[in-house]
């Protein structure tokens, strides 16, 4: 069905990929925690998994596609202490943790979709699965995986260890780990620092809590994904995608949970995104040096002199390997707007290029083959791009030469550039912004029509009408600036 | 704080509104059940509440806005019996249940967006809250208000009428129901035909299942709302709302499990919205009787000759009091878009009367007062939308007869008219839209002042330049088509 390959970080190599289930894929992403705006590097997460989706789907692939919103459970240090994320903002911001959840999910999706990133086929939420993961709590005490103290349970880490591999995915070892952990200060239930939380008892003025066998409480961090990945792809499912930064601990608890219930491998590919720097520095809103998609866009904030469209940093973001570290900075999205524009132009341009006879110059088979391998070798973007601007050189030396290529060809072309720029990479021209600019094309070229004839009049010394059209588009809005020979204008902004 | 008055389902009069907590209202409204794409009449209600959400938060009201998501057990007959509606969906289109949950999910926000309605401060789903149902229903079988058979768990309605009134919001009387109702065939778990379900035991190849205390099931309809209302809204809270089709039984349901765990009244104000009728008749997907709000926005349907903006038809439905039933036709809706038109217009037309003195021809006051009194009056929009056209007559006139009025009087009959057009009826007049409004109209006076040289140069025998004038805007896709004095244009679309 394909020749794609995709780096598993399992171990480290690119493997052909063959799903489980011939035909079909199931995907599962960690979404975001939702409680505060998205960041851009989660988006930028989020578009790569985006992309890989579109690309999985174009294979002719029926793809499951399921992205978690975590709305209960992560507590603030990632570890079992802390207090919950979603509850101290709701404390912070005096409202209910579920304002905060609705909040910060429309904040997200809102993001997302400016992205024009495709809608997950379920979105499943940690509070929708409490009784799931309740199920999972009680079968990993019964298998001993599992144990309760003082109302908590916690996965035994090292008695997993006796019969599995705790450490497989992020390579590191148990006796590495307790070597370098602090040892615990007798106020901690864990038997060792290295467990983690399954169910924590809650305190009594803790709002998120539901009723369970061992406590008043809730579910710890790892589990979510767990009951919901396995609830919705199965035990054993084909792709687990996330950040760089969830590889150790959670999704190395998530395989040792899943794998303490199931008794399989639940993931056969592992996917992970690398992260972003701003201006050459780890982006944390702690530091300052950080921010949000809406800024960019707006153009309002201190990193940036201009504003910077979604199409044009979901380019940028395209421009780099989904494994790569990327920087993000003025001078590189400047850079990637350039590109961006040139290539959405030269798509037009094309539209133009009169037909004739066949043009052996660009080999349409060849240039097509390679944009594919780049796609099936672990999805790379860049080099997919790299080989779309072959294609717009071509077609702006077709263009500025006057030679023409046969009706077969620009069709070939134009389908595989729509293919390639709207439906695998996704970017975005809306047909609002079309139409507008249709529209405003339209009015240019009118205008330069009156223009043209107020330029005869001038040269005839016909004042009288050149004057009557200067004034009469005055009188619209639109103000010419002569020089000697023609006129620029200007068009007011109400 | 407030005058304002609702019209309270519970005792068929109009109450004036107190709230619970001073300062503070919640509002829980019944959301979709999203097995199908949601209908026109299921619009009309949520806009008739996001008019209610949006006025009292105008008043200084810190509204907690619930609106729930109905994602498991709603069964085809709205009773006990059939299949639930999103598993059968999910059954006919080969999906995952939370597939179907997804698609219908986004397809529902997606049409309120278009509609410009705020979100809800909260959205919980049904099948978020299972542990929250399985907790009320353990209440109500200790109280005796609940028991359970082979199973499964019902609500005994007879017995909740010893101690309390079943029907008083539908005004129905259970010795009425008891004599209308078919005897039970011995098939059923029930102790009597009036009794509903709490939890349903599922059938062995049921998907949506949870484990619970009596059956691996699914919670019986009307308890998701109790669930989540007195989560988010406390055992007693301010208004609930939904369609009149809700009334009974689920909403007396709801009452009846409110009170049998807390003992007092859950809700102090009942608000109920009328249905819509297509043509005179019922809107019915079985009858063919139906249409999409995509299908009325594209105008790709059976029933209208021409597409009507999501402005334009939320418009046609605040014309009509949210208590009135409302007849959806070309004529109608035709009628409301010229209204609309003229209101926006004269919106716009008002920034440019000139100022001077004061204008005693209209009492600005008055008018103000009477507007608040129309929505102060149980959110009578129409009325509103009455007072608003008032105004735009006097503008229309001032402009028309080249009048003037004060400064202060433009900019306080400017601000409440944005406040009342757009923060309460919340319609929209997008910057997209004015944008390319305004691209149009500089585009069609441009073309016009071609027109005018063009009349010009043929009243001159001037053929040539008139010839110029037609090929150049031929060229541009703009074709003119000529009388004996003038021209108009076409704009070819691409």
């Amino acid at each position: 069905m394909n020749n794609l390959k995709v780096y598993n970080t399992l171990n480290s190599k690119k493997e052909k990929f063959v799903p489980i289930t011939k035909g079909k894929v199931g995907m599962y992403v960690c979404g975001p925690t939702v409680y505060s705006n998205v960041h851009l590097g989660n988006c930028r997460t989020f578009i790569s998994f985006d992309l890989i989706y579109r690309y999985l789907t174009h294979l002719g692939y029926k793809v499951r596609y399921v992205r978690n919103i975590t709305d209960v459970g992560h507590l603030e240090n990632d570890e079992d202490e802390g207090e919950d994320r979603i509850a101290k903002k709701a404390r912070l911001e005096n409202l209910e943790p579920m304002e905060i959840v609705q909040r910060y999910t429309l904040d997200f999706h809102n993001a997302l979709s400016k992205f024009n990133t495709l809608p997950p086929s379920i979105e499943p939420t940690a509070t929708g699965h409490i009784v799931e993961q309740i199920e999972l709590i009680k079968k990993m005490i019964k298998t001993g995986m599992g144990y309760e103290m003082n109302g908590s349970v916690y996965f035994d880490v090292h008695k997993f260890n006796t019969s599995n591999n705790y450490g497989k995915l992020s390579g590191r070892k148990l006796e590495d780990l307790i070597h370098n952990s602090r040892s615990l200060d007798g106020q901690s239930d864990k038997k060792n620092p290295q467990d983690f939380a399954l169910w924590k008892k809650a305190e009594l003025q803790h709002i998120m809590k539901w009723n369970s066998p061992w406590s008043e409480g809730f579910p710890g961090w790892h589990l979510e994904c767990t009951a919901m990945s396995t609830k919705y792809l199965g035990e054993s499912f084909d792709i687990h995608g996330g950040g760089l930064d969830l590889k150790f601990p959670h999704h190395e608890c998530e395989i040792a949970q899943a794998e303490a219930v199931n008794k399989k491998t639940p993931v056969k590919y592992w996917l992970h995104t690398n992260m972003m720097t701003l201006d050459g520095k780890k982006m944390a809103k702690s530091t300052g040096n950080n921010i949000l998609p809406s800024d960019v866009f707006s153009g309002i904030n201190n990193k940036f002199t201009k504003p910077f469209s979604p199409s044009v940093v979901k380019f940028f973001f395209l421009q780099a390997h989904y494994r790569s570290i990327l920087d993000i900075s003025e001078v590189a999205l400047s850079a990637s707007e350039k590109g961006y524009n040139k290539l959405i132009e030269a798509i037009k341009t094309l539209n133009s290029i009169p037909t004739s006879g066949e043009n052996t110059e660009f080999d349409l088979n060849k240039w097509k083959e390679a944009c594919y391998s780049a796609m099936d070798d672990d999805f790379n973007s860049p080099i997919l791009i790299a080989n779309l601007f072959e294609a717009v050189k071509f077609i702006n030396k077709l263009n500025s030469e006057g030679d023409t290529l046969s009706e077969d060809q620009k069709q070939t072309l134009s389908n595989q550039l729509n293919i390639f720029v709207f439906e695998i990479l996704g970017l975005k021209t809306s047909n609002e912004t079309i139409k507008s600019n249709n529209q405003s094309n339209t009015l240019e070229q009118t205008i330069k029509i009156l223009i043209k004839l107020r330029n005869s009049a001038r040269i005839n010394k016909n004042f009288k009408t050149a004057d009557l059209i200067r004034d009469e588009l005055n009188s619209i809005g639109i103000d010419l600036k002569d020089d000697k020979t023609s006129s620029s204008f200007s068009i007011n902004k109400k």
